[in-house]
């Protein structure tokens, strides 16, 4: 994935072999448990990364915007599901994609229905997006009356797909026995909203898909369909909620050590929120942690060896706390391998680079 | 300048007219103080954005990057000063830009002054970067052997330009006492740098330029440059701080309002990490604050109406807690203006849809 990539200034690197074995490995999850698998690929935004899946049997994608829809159209998926609201200024683009590949949006308001049916000229499928817990979009479950209004101004010519939810609240988890304990209620949620309205929409489907449920769950009851995207690449956060071991990180950003400070125990990579995004973790309540360096050696990087955080961010400017005997080695020139605290971000952060 | 933008999205407004003020007034405020004024250009890393500064009469530059060095000195820009350590893997880079342009690039250790120098085959100038006190990079001002060191790796070929610092931490302080103390206390150092050295260089110069000294301060004694960015387009974060007033505020992330939660006094906007990126302000301990929400109409967003604040972010999402009554009447399709929290990130973040 660098060949074209000036390595010379922050850079993500894609372990493609782990990548390839994180994917197939969700392909036989779903298999196992009977689950229609459509992928979000909102986490890697790549044509490259996206032929791996297709190489692995996925035929059928989730996207969180209407320009990622029309890139991954471009690139030949004519299954895409948009799993973000419809954003009503954009209407008109939705309805023209719709006439293009096999569309469904999403809505959890009336206006998005009447928006999209008065600009549409094709066939489309809708989810009704539900709130999972998570309170960022999503009708709550209870509220029948706003689920009816939907439909009803959806209209005969939109088909309606089912119900769609993100139990994004998994990501705050703070044990495993949680996150198992929000995907079973949200499962449970799910299953009652499809029971509702199974008889007058025969083959209605529910959808769900957070990385933490969808890694540690075995228990799929309810589900019709997984939407897990981040599983991709994992990250920092995956790993500290453990939903995947250190060896299944499959991303990295490659940042070259400027300057250290071993008076302060620190030392300056050029690879800041520009590249990174400030998305932190918790380490205690004693400081915020932006990712996790790691020997980069032959284009490859190695366990940990000690808690060598990022633990400020500037722009450009990455502060590494040199914990560990490797890292106080470090000097000008050598390069460090940083798992990010968020794969998605940093992926996003970092395309243009990229492709 | 969102001519060629789609508005459907996420995107940048500047106001240019209040944008050309904050420059005029930075330009007549070093005039005023005898300062060389060499602003930052990270902060909107625009060419479009250059040319109001070349027309209010700045011909000297800085940037943060070998990247951005590239692209204004690509626009024209022949005097730019590199203010980040140099990156000792991209020696090759520099060294050919200072055949081009009048370079100076910026060192805290030995071993970059001996990388560059290694590779130099023309004239360039060099800073040594201090730490002011903010710890993210540079030599302990009272280190004088490593100080000594640099000039010496460095060697006569190159031209040591002078003392350089940025003290960053003024943008953590709680008022405007505690900035300009920082301020004076940072001029009293660089001023003992330059008496100490000025019989061994003369002409060299101090160089330092954090937002809220420059736009608070009206002592610059013992500084001959100042290299301010921030305040072209200003930002919640500087207002907060007392460096500028709501009305010096220059650009905004304009957003579509895609649903609205009620009876949790919320909305979902379309705007998200990737486009304000994840920079917060606390708001007392209660919560973190990605933004304030103000009325767009007719092209200009409009004063404040209340505590409209983006409290939680995610990838595309941000979720506005909805306190005024102009903000409890949004609409789907409705448009808000975003003042972001740092207009640095969030122009940087949104640079791919604005040239």
């Amino acid at each position: 994935m660098t060949n074209t990539t000036n390595t010379a200034i922050p850079h993500l690197l894609v372990d493609e072999l782990q990548a390839r074995a994180n994917i197939e490995s969700f392909v036989k999850k779903a298999a196992r448990h009977s689950l229609l698998f459509r992928p979000h690929f909102k986490t890697h935004q790549s044509v490259q990364v996206g032929e791996w899946f297709r190489e692995a049997g996925v035929h059928a994608i989730t996207v969180s915007s209407l320009l990622m829809a029309r890139k991954f159209a471009a690139a030949g998926w004519n299954d895409i599901t948009i799993a973000f609201p419809l954003n009503v200024l954009e209407a008109e683009g939705y309805a023209q994609l719709a006439g293009e590949i096999n569309l469904n949006v999403l809505f959890d308001m009336p206006e998005q229905a009447l928006a999209f049916r008065e600009k549409l000229k094709h066939e489309a499928g809708y989810f009704i997006k539900i709130d999972a817990g998570y309170h960022r979009s999503g009708v709550t479950p209870q509220d029948t009356a706003t689920l009816d209004e939907i439909i009803s101004a959806a209209g005969p010519k939109l088909h309606f797909k089912g119900f769609l939810n993100h139990a994004g609240q998994t990501y705050n988890a703070k044990s495993r026995e949680e996150i198992l304990g929000i995907h079973h209620s949200n499962a449970k949620t799910l299953h009652t909203l499809r029971q509702t309205y199974q008889d007058r929409f025969p083959g209605i489907i529910t959808s769900t898909g957070d990385t933490p449920s969808c890694s540690l769950a075995d228990d799929f009851r309810g589900i019709d369909e997984i939407r897990p995207g981040n599983f991709v690449y994992y990250d920092l956060m995956q790993f500290q909620l453990g939903s995947c071991s250190f060896e299944q990180i499959a991303a990295a950003v490659i940042c070259p050590v400027v300057s250290v400070y071993p008076h302060r125990n620190e030392a300056l990579i050029y690879g800041g929120a520009v590249h990174l995004s400030k998305e932190s973790l918790e380490d205690g309540d004693t400081f915020k942690i932006y990712g996790l360096a790691v020997p980069f050696q032959n284009e490859k990087w190695q366990a940990p060896q000690g808690d060598d955080y990022l633990v400020r961010l500037s722009q450009e400017h990455g502060i590494l706390k040199t914990d560990s005997q490797w890292a106080k080695s470090l000097k000008p020139g050598d390069s460090v391998a940083v798992i990010p605290v968020h794969s998605c971000l940093a992926a996003s952060a970092l395309l243009g680079s990229r492709e």
